[in-house]
């Protein structure tokens, strides 16, 4: 096992790996921009770097400066988190080159998987369900016509290099196509340098079904069950749970069948998550593969019993993940609700700024708060917003809806506004009680008819 | 179940029984004295009512006010915790007469276990091994040094109403026994109007091993394994564990099968404990049963998945107990510290005050930390001097170990002392991390060597 890492992120999930770390017994190397002097991941670690200003372009994307950092520090191996640089395969190979270990796949697996059109080939050889559409690249505004109409309007028209919202449109009806295509696919070149789009079918309303897996250097995958992450705002998940009440036991081994198959196609090792989304009729589609941890890991921690961040070191160290199959069963039932530093009632607006007192809910059995917030701490305007994750579980799924209700009712940030009172609202809602939703209802059902209280 | 329920205690238990009422749904009324008004207990209950001054004979101990406090609110129940009215029969009966339910046993079932005779007695019918002495009451000198000759010195006087280490007389040879017995007999009559005397052979050192057990009104009675106690100091516990390194599956089933004989025996319902000490070769004796929730009652709680006070508001409901013996499986390991506001280098003087600056340890897996504390809270020197318990879960052992350091070392209680760095030291120390220890070890080796870092 490693002695030294250096974590290259901040915030709840930073802490939460100097956590693990400190578990384990190694030591941990935080790195934190200028405005982050004061933030939690960097007083609980071992050492602390400054890796540059605010910005995070100049700071915790600052691929030099948290190179230099590990070299510094001899730290033996860089745990990513989610954002940032996790998912940016050059930073992965470039600790490869310098002998320092990504926690994460290989840049190769990065790569395969970040180009969709290649990841939807991989899936198609690999037996994997993909969403109807383009078989490889289309580049011209004729082929994406005869596909539209062969797959049924409306489509989506994607980037093969896409992200973050970018080179990406929905088209409704062929009139529509011509247009949008030509600007995406300037968009495409502008944004990522490659231009190769393609379609898919629009699976809406759905259900938001990922697996999660760990795979190790020697080819064994298992998976840890599903999450349902359908509830959304912006295609930003807001509430997940695991197991999702839309699965029943078989279609649990057959999409987690799916996921192994799909983890197994690009020998992927490290935590990771296949996205998948379901229609009304049950049927499921891969959407993409996240190569890294993801922010709602902890609901499958909690129904699994496996801590999958350790996971992630011992894997990344070499050790074999000995888990087997079986031995992975889901115990009662876990909610995440994300907490984020946001103003509701104004369109869920940023609301950085000071906690002037802070209480996290605590206590009893089946509840955890990550978060790296404290009385008196300054939220950073500069980065995401999420400011603690509230977990629970719950012998039942009821039981695990109300602990969450007496959990946010506890929870006190005086100073800044948070949505707490929209998780309170949601998860009270009776679609959400009865776990009826899919990724439609939150911004069609839900938000048009609520209010907030102030 | 109860719609509503009256809380009569404070701190952290109060606040944990509250969550768990929010939990399923109960609205609670808390009580409070003069000095408790910004207490986290108050804040959190539905409903807060002053019983009275601060010194707990006026307030938490005022049974004419909590009763009237019950009634003014319409609570159908009430809480009594541990320590304060908990173990008082009458307040039990009392309850009864005004037909509010008391969470716990009969108050019979309290008198018969609170005569430590009697008990005695009962517990021999049941087939539990008690610890050698006297069959029934001694009213003699003569008779005493007869027993003790038999049971060979050292003895233990003990008063058959004893409680608070009052009437208690260690004696090590049979010169000591006469002015003993006599100054001990005093004792008694003077602090419980009752001087009835017995003796018992002192099992020391030893492994104190208690044994939670759950019985419903029906007769229907399982336990949930057994937590490991030895680490005291003055009789009070320091750190607790579940489950003991000492105890092998088959002599859990045979201390779990006497525990159960012990609570059917006086048709015990509710949670109780039945604590044990065990030789060195093994032999187990009954020394008392507590008929209420126990401070360590979160370990069980972690190894089995079982929430022992939503059972204890289920079984005083009238609900019937479902959970089979077969149900209950020890699941990994989990340990508690007791943290306390008290000075260790000033042989643990209880040090209230201001908390300035508060950070509980959080995030992870396996970790909980039940307290009624707050950023800016002032501890009152009134009461018990414990302010945390800090709780870990780990698949193994070690694991649970490597957590309970993790956390400690995030404990930050700025303003006031604490023995976070006293706990800190104890499991570290190779005895505890080997798991081999007894009653004797806390004081007789650890505390000579240790020194406060400041």
């Amino acid at each position: 096992m490693f002695s030294k890492i250096l974590i290259a992120n901040r915030g709840e999930i930073a802490v939460r790996i100097i956590r693990a770390c400190r578990e384990l017994g190694i030591q941990t190397v935080a790195v934190y921009s200028e405005a982050d002097k004061e933030a939690l991941h960097a007083e609980l670690a071992d050492e602390a770097i400054c890796i540059g200003p605010a910005k995070a372009a100049d700071s915790y994307l600052n691929v030099q400066q948290i190179l230099s950092a590990a070299i510094v520090t001899k730290a033996q191996a860089i745990h990513p988190g989610f954002g940032f640089l996790s998912e940016n395969s050059q930073f992965a190979a470039m600790c490869e080159e310098i002998n320092v270990a990504f926690i994460g796949p290989k840049s190769e697996t990065i790569d395969a998987m970040g180009n969709k059109i290649n990841a939807r080939r991989l899936m198609i050889e690999a037996g994997v369900p993909v969403i109807p559409g383009s078989d490889g690249a289309i580049s011209t505004v004729e082929e994406a016509i005869e596909i539209a109409e062969t797959i049924g309007y409306p489509v989506m028209l994607k980037a093969a290099a896409g992200g973050g919202g970018k080179g990406i449109r929905k088209v409704t009806t062929q009139e529509e196509l011509a247009p949008n295509f030509v600007s995406a696919q300037q968009e495409a070149k502008a944004a990522f340098g490659n231009d190769e789009m393609y379609i898919e079918k629009i699976i809406y309303p759905a259900r938001h079904i990922e697996v999660q897996i760990l795979g190790d250097h020697y080819g064994h995958v298992i998976h840890l069950g599903e999450r349902d992450c359908s509830l959304q705002r912006n295609n930003q998940k807001v509430l997940e749970e695991a197991p999702s009440v839309a699965i029943t036991e078989e279609k649990r081994q057959e999409i987690g069948a799916a996921a192994v198959r799909a983890a197994k196609a690009v020998s992927y090792r490290n935590a990771g998550t296949i996205e998948f989304l379901m229609d009304q009729s049950g049927e499921f589609y891969f959407m993409e593969m996240n190569t890294r941890i993801q922010v709602e890991h902890p609901i499958t921690e909690m129904v699994t019993g496996v801590d999958l961040v350790k996971k992630q070191l011992e894997i990344a160290s070499g050790e074999k993940l000995t888990l087997q199959q079986d031995d992975i069963t889901i115990t009662g039932h876990s909610i995440e609700c994300r907490i984020n530093a946001e103003n509701p009632a104004f369109n869920f607006a940023p609301s950085p700024g000071k906690i002037k007192n802070l209480l996290l809910p605590g206590g009893g059995m089946g509840l955890r708060v990550d978060s790296a917030m404290y009385s008196g701490y300054t939220i950073p305007p500069y980065y995401d917003s999420m400011i603690a994750k509230v977990i629970v579980h719950g012998e039942t799924r009821l039981e695990a809806l109300m602990k969450m209700q007496r959990a946010l009712s506890e929870f006190v940030t005086e100073g800044i506004t948070t949505n707490v009172e929209f998780q309170m609202d949601l998860i009270s809602h009776p679609n959400v009680v009865a776990g009826d939703y899919t990724t439609a209802f939150l911004q069609e059902e839900f938000l048009p008819t609520w209010t907030p209280e102030n």
